[in-house]
């Protein structure tokens, strides 16, 4: 698959004392360049479809971090969907500046069913499965 | 009033590359010392109360800043119900470090009740007002 | 003074459980317009400026709330240079959705110079003066 | 090696509008954790040490998701240092909620110089790595 891209400029308020982007900062990106992805698609991390409210809590999260990233940067985000599973699925984020690597991430999520009584776990839709899958 | 005083440690994430603490979590830390106040007295910034279930959103809210606070310091927030009006709150907040102050906020919060479509604005009812201002 | 516009997408992150977006976050996102409208004049939030380095820490902030803002929504933030003294720069935030006003906030500045003790504030040398007070 | 165990109430901004606490938060939880177990052992993740400043980018961070955490709930935070190596610390952390563990985390920090010129990986020194690695 090719990857989907987004950029994210760093603000200010990102930054810590060390004068870098905080780490946490990074899954905050992961997740704007996934909903940007979705939108490409015509999807979101929240949506109605066919009739239910799907949302798509996170199972897990990571990140490597090789080089830091400053006030003002503007990264590219290149957004892989990596594996689509029976009722999850896991995104993989490379971060750069200028060409050169600087962050890898990876996200995986399960589809759920909002309800009255919070999330519920269901198998995501085909057709949302095939929206996921195809090639960009 | 004698203000309810409580306490926060500034967290690493906190700061920002100027080395102190970043403007804007003065705002955060304000809520979180509301809520510890609320807490005192029974109550909370989301409640149900007497059969409604009733929020606060803010409707304005502003910070003068003295000096910076750093990483790791622990500042004394005293909050004070600077007014209770029909329909709305406004709290006075000091931070101090070390028995200086370093800044000064208000919030003003309307009650609301929360409904199918969103926020709708109520008289905030008697007995939580009793709560709100009697001397602590 | 014709404003300078930005705009700005709600991040997930950004919204709380009530549904909107955090009223802190007002504050981050005056600032990234901010930075935005000195990067339109060749100018940053710390700076380099004849030989001096020089940051701009806030001295006071507020926002007025008038409705709220949603996750995804595409806000517009305009941005006027209110005042410029001799040491502090006033700047005016509007957000609108769609045409319609949501918020309206204001930020003082003071200009410092970075010293190895700390920062020290400074008269704003007459160039950058002319730079922040220039009609766009 | 029995874990340092702190905690950590959860703060209304930390929610999203799931109504929970969003998923990145929990490395912000995860850090402010670090440097209370680094302060019980009267270590700091900015330290000065032996006449050198050092401090603890991190290398890598992940977290897995069990259970939702809400707005006031009053998570445990376990901290146990997983490993000590030459140049990196890892350390590992249970979230718990009333004795449920509800997430568990990992980061890797590697020890580096602070220089004028960005931060240099540098080797733990001895005695730092005697306070990392005892026994509480």
């Amino acid at each position: 698959m090719t990857p989907f891209r987004t950029t994210r400029r760093v603000d200010f308020c990102d930054t810590d004392l060390a004068g870098i982007v905080h780490f946490a900062n990074f899954f905050r990106y992961m997740e704007a360049a996934e909903v940007a992805f979705l939108r490409s698609r015509g999807l979101s991390v929240q949506l109605a479809f066919e009739g239910q409210e799907l949302g798509f809590p996170r199972v897990s999260a990571s990140c490597d971090y090789l080089k830091p990233a400053h006030f003002d940067d503007v990264l590219d985000i290149d957004v892989t969907v990596e594996r689509v599973g029976t009722k999850s699925v896991t995104y993989g984020f490379t971060f750069s500046l200028q060409g050169e690597a600087i962050a890898r991430g990876r996200v995986t999520s399960v589809c759920c069913r909002v309800t009255e009584h919070g999330l519920e776990g269901v198998e995501i839709p085909p057709r949302l499965r095939g929206l996921l899958s195809v090639e960009s």
